[in-house]
């Protein structure tokens, strides 16, 4: 049987990264089809003091690969943020998917008690256990990217659906 | 010991719910200060057929009380969607942390395992096991109505942070 943790985590960024690759599929063929400058959708921000669509995606493939990394103890591979262009968010969601995908299950035992700091040693630094860290951090700060990706393509007129997001 | 359903459930549902109530009061607080028309924040919609930040919040609010009451086995609370104003919302949120909070953590022995049909007997008609129902189902779906309904308020200029978001 495998850990809760795992449940609740891995399948769930494998799922969601699937969702954010489909949308940003329709959002790319909806600029070749309108003549839309990629930009427009890839540097969109739904207010000037929050992230692009870009930083949108780059931040939720960040939360789909850390969160369950700390979880298992290995470490969290570093992506350097340089997407810019829809084939280059594809490759970014691609190996974040690939990395979840090869998580050892086995690694999530005591996943609930093991000890995750973040920011250690700064003034931001926050401590939790496992648990609290998936249920009570990782998944609101994930969830959070993905749709608001998902908001900025539809407030620009991207048609997609509820269905697309849940990548089922 | 409480299942692990209940505490990916449960606990989650109440802390966004006190995220959304947060973000609700700042809202209601922005609009006296800017003498804004409160109606120009709650009938917002980030796009024509996007629903509007009321229905976002009332939607929220569906999952928050349906998806643990489907995992507990007992009745999901029915709520008219009669809400027009920011107090009425309050009331809607407040109703359901009180419903999500008095569900017995011991009602989810077995959640996991639990069939869980959505909409029996019509063409959309949805059957899940209860771990995909919460997980793969009822999370991803709450907790896009709840950053939608952020989405919408920072778009409108509503001085709203992560943190509220969070409802640490």
């Amino acid at each position: 049987m495998t850990h809760p943790l795992y449940n609740a985590s891995v399948p769930v960024f494998k799922q969601m990264l699937g969702g954010l690759d489909a949308i940003l599929a329709k959002a790319e063929a909806h600029a070749t089809e309108k003549k839309i400058e990629p930009d427009a959708l890839l540097q969109a921000r739904l207010f000037p003091d929050m992230f692009t669509f870009v930083r949108q995606v780059q931040i939720a493939c960040d939360f789909a690969k850390s969160v369950p990394a700390r979880l298992a103890g290995i470490d969290v591979p570093s992506y350097e943020d340089t997407e810019r262009t829809f084939a280059e968010l594809h490759a970014r969601i691609a190996k974040t998917l690939a990395f979840v995908d090869g998580i050892d299950a086995a690694k999530f035992t005591g996943s609930d008690q093991r000890e995750i700091v973040l920011r250690p040693g700064t003034p931001k630094e926050k401590r939790f256990d496992g648990q609290a860290y998936l249920l009570g951090y990782g998944l609101p700060h994930f969830f959070f990217h993905v749709t608001t990706a998902y908001a900025l393509l539809r407030h620009n007129g991207v048609e997609i659906g509820k269905n697309d997001y849940m990548g089922a």
